[in-house]
């Protein structure tokens, strides 16, 4: 089976953009600064897979025209939150089937021009249309953690202290200054427990990977080391089981089994983690249903600073989509750049010494999973 | 290399559904005859592939949920009217990369609660906003067409006759009962000199295969015969030149020989033709395009009876997307089903005898290509 190795990486600094900066704008800027961190040059790229939820049809083909990429296969790939890393498996798929040595991956979402303070349900999801959101979802689960393990609201606050802190040294993030805990506890309520700032922003941005095979890399005269993609877990089906436990979290461990077994990886061998915080709880909650730090204790490492850089396990040292920003469709692929960021070493200032291994984890769908959901996770070491 | 084969194909039949016939009821529909024709249960099945354009956010997912499937890795593919074939493209991608042995891919769309009339165009599609929509560009198409090689409107309109008599014997079709030539010629104007009848309809609809390796095939208790992919070819650009040459077909031209190259299929091996006649013009302009027809010959094929089944190269045996119906996410999946049961010999009605290899070309994008576009052609032999 042929490997396939991030050899470059390109991100837009996310944020909340005028017209002018369209989705395309953004999408090129990323697969240029990727390009031109992989040294390839147009000519050399042989197909391109793109993940976005709301770029209306054929965005990527839109997006490939104007790149000069036009006439290579361009696949859109959507799975909501999980778009972005989708479209990075489809290409992981052909680089092992043989099919090419050199892809590009871009994630993208204009969200500012669509969506007006949140994103509104569809009509066919049910629970969503009588209040059951996402933010209200996931108000339900921190009461329930924090009702099941002890944990305080201040615990579950930390989380963004911790990610807004992380992403100061991060020039691609929404949002760089810190936060405290008491701007967090204090900030306008949203879902009770739950504030702003437990809740990941709009955000309009796009990131880019180059995917290479190992004659991809030499065709490209790169010579140093580039991170190898262990394994990617993709999996489907209802979010939460809610009924009984709303932080069971079955999807999220079965896609971790399915990437650890597939990458012969131990959960203790993982240095940091690239997590997705849509909200504080989340963070916590999913890096339990990982497997990577033990039921009803994610709270408590935490507010004691082992997921943050220099401790224990770091997790979201780009700032996460609670402070990098979250525009879906680009998600997966910016956690992604980071992952190649930290494992080059190039991680300035958030740097995770010594990181060999890294694990992304993304997820999409709706909060009551009736609508069925996926979830994503990306092994990648060096 | 793994090979990867088509162990069996289900569509429901396709039509103007009321709203309780949804996009989750007509998937589930197709894939559950599909499964059927594969004898492969619930269990057996790996990875699902799911082809829409309108089908909002995770539909797959809910589909697969709905089938029982929920767990299972889903991605959700979209390239327009080309959605269906390049989310049959990707599944073939993860058998030859050996990560899957028994994959699904559907197709599916339902148009009638969107789209009223026709399909609106997107605000930022500058050329369609001023009304040169898809049917006035295939107007001039055959405007072109007619002055440069001499053909005449009857030759055009002979794709109508020639496609509804084929479907005639289609269960399948939305349309299944014959037009004369005067009918497509006196139908209603749609854009001069192409009337209703030129115009592929509206639809509701949704088509699935069960795509195996060979390990696959015998996991299933397979033993016949079934056709095996001979290559996908996937390109992308500009669908039409437009300033020199309305009918110059370089996309498809690229597609082509991309198949047939990664083949090492000859044009004239080819026994059938599925072809996206969205409008009749398209068919012929398109043969030629592909390499199959020469130039400027292909209205007087068809006229001749030149691609009807018995024909010297039958095209759109199933009565293509003018009679079979054109629920845009289903159709590139509908003509591998198609070439499916032609390569087996279980076309009843509407056998090309004797088939061997098939071809099948789905085009997707908008009409004046400056948005990019998108096609894929699919060789199956057995």
């Amino acid at each position: 089976m042929t490997s396939a190795y991030i050899a470059g990486a390109g991100m837009v600094r996310f944020g909340k953009f005028g017209p002018e900066i369209t989705f395309e704008v953004m999408a090129k800027g990323a697969a240029r600064a990727a390009m031109q961190d992989a040294s390839v040059e147009r000519s050399m790229i042989e197909a391109v897979y793109v993940g976005h939820v709301f770029g209306g049809p054929v965005a990527g083909q839109r997006v490939a025209v104007e790149l000069g990429l036009g006439g290579l296969p361009v696949s859109n790939l959507e799975n909501y939150c999980a778009s972005g890393a989708t479209a990075l498996r489809e290409a992981w798929m052909a680089i092992r089937a043989g099919a090419y040595d050199v892809v590009l991956v871009i994630g993208a979402e204009k969200m500012t021009d669509r969506v007006k303070g949140g994103v509104a349900p569809d009509p066919s999801d049910l629970d969503a249309m009588q209040g059951y959101v996402m933010a209200a979802g996931h108000a339900l689960s921190a009461k329930r953690y924090m009702a099941d393990h002890g944990a305080t609201r201040e615990q579950i606050a930390a989380v963004a202290v911790k990610n807004h802190q992380h992403s100061v040294h991060n020039p691609y993030a929404q949002y760089q200054k810190p936060v405290s805990l008491d701007e967090v506890l204090n900030a306008r309520p949203v879902a009770e427990p739950l504030g702003i700032l437990d809740c990941s922003p709009i955000s309009d941005g796009a990131a880019a990977v180059v995917v290479c095979s190992e004659a991809g890399l030499r065709r490209l005269g790169i010579s140093g080391k580039r991170p190898v993609i262990r394994g990617i877990g993709l999996t489907s089906g209802t979010l939460r089981v809610g009924l009984y436990d709303l932080n069971e979290e079955d999807i999220s461990r079965r896609a971790a089994q399915m990437v650890f077994d597939g990458a012969a990886v131990d959960p203790s061998d993982i240095d940091l983690v690239e997590m997705h915080d849509c909200f504080t709880i989340a963070e916590i909650v999913r890096m339990e249903g990982v497997g990577l730090i033990p039921r009803g204790e994610g709270a408590a490492w935490t507010a004691r600073g082992d997921t943050s850089i220099g401790g224990r396990l770091p997790v979201n040292p780009s700032g996460g989509l609670l402070s990098r920003g979250h525009p879906v469709g680009a998600t997966g692929v910016a956690q992604v750049c980071e992952l190649y960021w930290q494992l080059t070493g190039r991680a300035q200032g958030r740097q995770v010494e010594g990181a060999r291994i890294g694990l992304s984890y993304c997820k999409g769908g709706t909060v009551s999973g009736t609508d069925g959901g996926s979830v994503s996770t990306v092994i990648m070491g060096i």
